[in-house]
């Protein structure tokens, strides 16, 4: 008999890594949700996917926790067992369902999730106190954690930045799409890491604070989660305007005929040539959405989107392999990454 | 000659005590709000009274400020210098400032120490925008000062409290004046805590403990707020039914037309005779106002409702002298109270 050779570990599926996840949080996640005011405790638990309402429970389950899923590899990449970033977890997924909550009234958006906005669902005044509460308790679950009081200080800065964020993103519709004071790709870049890549990094550098990780892995996680959330919005852009429907989930061209100012757009229209000037006639004139996504790809819009995200990738990358990490997490984070913006990128 | 007798010190002036404290706190409190995002900065500084929409300032003062002077208060009866309660001073008024702001939208209050609340002035989602804006603030703040660990989780617990008074708030103007699912007194009393009394406990106990008080007095001072709350909220009430508009500023009676629930109403409800029953169909028909507080007072709602207000400032005096506090702070206090509840009561 000869001895096994070494076996090569296979790549963790990136929705077995988010599961594992998930039931490690949930009980405390609920547990969270459970000390809240029974009404408005029906509302957050509307927002996470966990009931109808009225309170009856749907056996769907709601978002797919990648911020959840962050903060327990934050802990593991710091050689902690994952149960050390729960707090964290439970923490960062109530701040994303306060900031979909609100961003929903504010954005005037009916449906998520394929269901009534959680203020279409139970009215806009009962909506902005349910997110309040998500809000506070956020904060009250990280405040009460072990090494909580830095992770309060990381959680406001990712607050603070959500707020940037969702103002721009809000004054940014209202901007023209040609001269001096159009959108152009920087401030789009800093939206992103405002609106998305804050708490996406906020999420993994949380739970490896309480991990006990030293400040240089902590960083790194953070930054890599911001481009992290640079590369992820720029992909859904992309599937916005190129991407099928049945796969994403959303009407084709939805974003053009709602004036948002995606990548694509931007490079487009920051390119030289006829183009970008055809373009923007047509996009001031809320013309026809599928020639719009043609003079989209014709300037050059679609392959600098596409390129922009490879290099928020390759930062991504960059960032992780500056620290040392515990292997699994490692690799489990890897898994993640290749889930939120593509194998193929 | 012969020597001077010595001076007895003449109480000090609430407005001087609420001056003072402002002066103090406005620089950090304008540091922090000018750290905002522009466009969300403009509106807190609507909210909180320094400016007009656009911009351009006003000179009259906003709120009278009692939530940051019981911080500086609070850290001045520790033995500390009032600048220690600086950072706790600026976290509750912005708290306060964002529980008005997002209250007035889910209450649909149009007016705000009579110019257009927040959400009327610049429309609902950026109000909604602006709340979340200023609660961020609120906890960054406290988390970067020294000390400030301990400090959010007592702001923690009290913004939980705001949300559950909030929440029963709107729950109980849908329930009936009669049976067994009226709202009682001591529901009410419950309420005014979390409401009002909760932020005002905090807004002490915070600035004794960033003062470096133990921990028996800001729980003393937690106590005293909790309490001076419902008498305040009570005091109000009575003003409401049976106060000068002129000296009030708000219409006579407002509160009954909005079927608010509101201490006199319900002791009136609970007392044995004819003149609650007659109280309750009236108010379930909506019928004259004038006629329903001359019932109420009928039904001894107005004798109740001073009664128990005195209870709870005798409940606020019990917990200031239950322990040691520098002298100059407790006199202050005791100023700052018979400002908010009255001298007479």
């Amino acid at each position: 008999m000869t001895a096994p050779s070494p076996a090569v570990p296979a790549a963790p599926a990136a929705a077995d890594v988010l599961d594992r996840c998930r039931s490690l949080v949930r009980p405390a996640l609920a547990e969270a949700v459970g000390r809240l005011h029974p009404w408005v405790g029906e509302m957050a638990s509307y927002a996470l996917g966990w009931c109808e309402v009225g309170g009856a429970p749907v056996a769907a389950p709601g978002g797919k926790g990648v911020r959840q899923a962050l903060a327990v590899l934050g802990a593991e990449a710091a050689g902690a067992p994952g149960r050390a970033g729960v707090a964290a977890a439970v923490a960062v997924e109530l701040v994303h369902t306060f900031s979909l909550l609100h961003d929903d009234i504010m954005d005037g958006d009916a449906t998520r999730r394929r269901r009534p906005a959680v203020w279409k669902a139970y009215g806009t005044g009962p909506a902005v106190l349910a997110g309040d509460a998500l809000f506070a308790l956020a904060v009250e679950t990280l405040a009460a954690a072990p090494g909580g009081a830095a992770g309060v200080r990381l959680l406001s800065a990712a607050l603070a930045d959500l707020v940037r964020g969702q103002a721009d993103d809000l004054l940014f519709a209202a901007r023209p799409y040609l001269g001096p004071d159009r959108v152009r790709p920087e401030a789009y870049r800093a939206l992103a890491v405002h609106k998305t890549g804050s708490l996406l990094g906020c999420a993994a550098a949380l739970g490896a604070v309480l991990g006990g990780a030293p400040a240089a892995t902590a960083d790194a996680l953070d930054r890599a989660g911001r481009h992290l959330g640079v590369a992820f919005q720029i992909v859904d852009d992309v599937l916005g305007l190129w991407g099928d429907p049945a796969v994403t989930g959303k009407p084709v061209h939805a974003d053009l005929r709602e004036r948002k100012k995606t990548f694509p757009v931007l490079a487009a229209l920051d390119s030289p040539g006829p183009a970008a000037r055809r373009l923007a006639a047509l996009l001031e004139s809320a013309g026809d959405p599928a020639e719009a996504a043609a003079l989209i790809e014709a300037a050059g819009g679609r392959t600098a989107a596409l390129a922009e995200a490879r290099r928020q990738v390759a930062a991504v990358r960059a960032a992780l392999a500056a620290v040392p990490m515990a292997a699994p997490a490692a690799a489990e984070l890897e898994a993640v990454l290749d889930y939120l913006v593509g194998r193929d990128l």
